[in-house]
This record gives C-alpha cells, structure tokens and sequence, in this order.
C-alpha cells in the first residue's frame, strides 16, 4: 500500500505571473496543462519567506506534573484571543532549530537545549506553498529575549496529563497545533 | 487551568481597506489598536466562502480490513501531488454535513449514511479567517458524482490498523490531515 506509484504525471506550468501584491502577500496565477490535455488556471500565494516553525515547548520541573507551554494571542483573521503553541517565521540565513529557540525565548521566556523536528506540515497545498516545522523544545531554561509583539504575550502551561481535554475547546482550533498534540504524543510514546 | 480568563482586551479595530484582490484572493489590512494603547497595521486573507469541509472516509467490508480513503492529487502551493482527506468547499446555502457528502461522491465514488462533525479547525488565524470542519463518514456505500476536477483523481485506500505509519510519510504533510488522523483515533478510541 506504502509504494503504491503515482500514476498520474505532473501537470506543466507554462506560465506564472503575478495578478495582485499587498505589503505581505503576492498572489501568482498558473496557466497548467495536466497530463490528460486538460487546462487550467489556478490561483496560488506566493511563499516570500523561508518557512516557519511551532513550537511544542516542555516544562519539567522537580515535584511538579509536566507542563506544555501554550500562548494566547490576538489572530487578525478570526478576529479573536487564539490559544496555540508559539510560531514564528524562520528569518533568511537563520537554522530552522535557532528559530525555534529565538521565537521561545521572545514569546514564552525560555531557551531549550534539546531541540528535536517532529515533522515539516504543510499548511493548504492547494494554494500556499507554506512549510511549517514542529519542533519539540525540551532541556529548557529561563531565558527571556524581547521580540516585536504589540502586547505582552500571555502564557498557558497546560498540564501534559491532560492534553486530550485541550483539543476540545473551541479557542484550542488551529490545525498545525492540534496536528502537533498529536506528533508529540507518537513522540513520547516512542522516546519515554 | 481550563478556566483561566482572558487577560487581554479584544483590540479595536478602526478601520479594515482593501489593498489587492485578483479571482480568487482579497486581501484586507485592518488598523488595530491594542488594549495598551499599541497601533499595528495588519493584514488578512479575506474569506469569501462560508468554509470547507475535510471528510475522513472509512471504508468497512465483510471479511476486509476497515481502511480510510485518501486522495492524491496535485497540489499548485507545493507543486506536486499530494496525499491526504478529501475536501472542498461548502456552497452558499449548503449544509455542511451534505458538503461533505457531496465532496466524497465526486472524489472518492462514495456515500455516507452517517456523517459526524470532528471539529471546525482554522487554518492560520492569524491571517486566514478560514474554516475547515472535520467530518468522519461512515456508513459508505457506492455512489459516484461528476466534479470539476481536471483529471480523475487517484483514491488510496489505508488500513485503519496502519494509520500511524501514514503520518510518518513525507507525502502526508498537509496539517488538517494530520489533525484529522489524530481526530479519527481519539472519536475511536470513544465510540468503538
């Protein structure tokens, strides 16, 4: 089942161009001719970054349950408080791993010594051709560098032991955070 | 913990424009002003539709292993073909149970007789206002519907009881996806 083949060949793109810009976002039109003859203009944003990470951070501390760090941030598109875990851009000429631990250390206050990628998620393949890695940070330590926030980033700890209960909630939504519950639980099962 | 109250005010929002459009995108910057007095100037992804729908397919013969049915298909954001959940659009006017219904007769050749909603997942709330809600199909029977899709798409059929190994695939990527797999085992888990 694993190997099954591809069996269709990859459309050609015989042109990109770009139809609208903004001071973030570019969107690129594709002019495509799948295999079968069949044509098609598609509609995709352009990636201007290098990817981004989220971070999965572990707290252990002596005598006390482990903790997973979340943050509540304001999210413009939903217009609302959004728990998750922190994410950042990776900047140009920055490791993946060095991201992870800048974007900590500004949004919840602690430097990791043990950095380990889960897995690189993509976010809608359709239309974005976003990566975003899922980075476990554990080995932390108190360690707080200021980053660019409007307002002060308020921090979660969310007890390991009962991370199932926060999948539930409505404001726990974001498909990258609730994919990285789950990686970091086939993690931890694995690595105990 | 569960009930921690929110320690941040909702920021106003004093003015949203429009700065770029093509066929399919528009984008949007708001001028915020934070609870602290901070000014941004932000930028979104405007959501014309009224959400999408991701459905998890399992498929249960006599005598056959369940599986779950997944679709390859090519991908303009990434630039190749993709495996993962069927998923659409839902239509104006469209329930979304019958969206999900409707998406798995033209992409998998397949009705469900019990359609139940996982959870609504947002996409990038930060930027994307963007719904996708996660439906589990059961209860399938054979039914095939016409779509505009430019070439047949692949079905691949995957043992339930091989659904970890899934994740670990490289051509398994797409965050929602993996979401919904880890969705799919804990509603599982509950109700076997």
């Amino acid at each position: 089942m694993s190997d099954q083949k591809l069996k269709n060949k990859l459309p050609t793109i015989h042109q990109t161009r770009k139809v609208a810009s903004s001071r973030l976002f570019e969107i690129e039109a594709l002019d495509l001719e799948f295999s079968n003859g069949e044509k098609r203009e598609y509609e995709r944003l352009v990636s201007r970054g290098v990817g981004a990470v989220l971070i999965v951070p572990i707290l252990r501390k002596e005598g006390q349950e482990d903790t997973v760090l979340l943050i509540r941030e304001y999210a413009a598109g939903t217009e609302r408080y959004e728990l998750a875990f922190p994410k950042g851009k990776v900047e140009v000429g920055e490791e993946t791993l060095h991201a992870a631990n800048r974007e900590i250390m500004e949004e919840v206050g602690y430097q990791s010594g043990k950095l380990t990628l889960l897995k690189a998620l993509s976010l809608a393949p359709g239309y974005l051709g976003h990566v975003t890695n899922i980075i476990l940070a554990e080995d932390l330590s108190e360690r707080r560098e200021e980053g660019d926030e409007p307002e002060e980033i308020e921090v979660v700890p969310w007890k390991l032991s009962e991370i199932d209960q926060l999948i539930e909630r409505d404001d726990f939504a974001e498909g990258r955070s609730v994919a990285a519950v789950y990686l970091l639980k086939q993690h931890l099962a694995k690595n105990p």
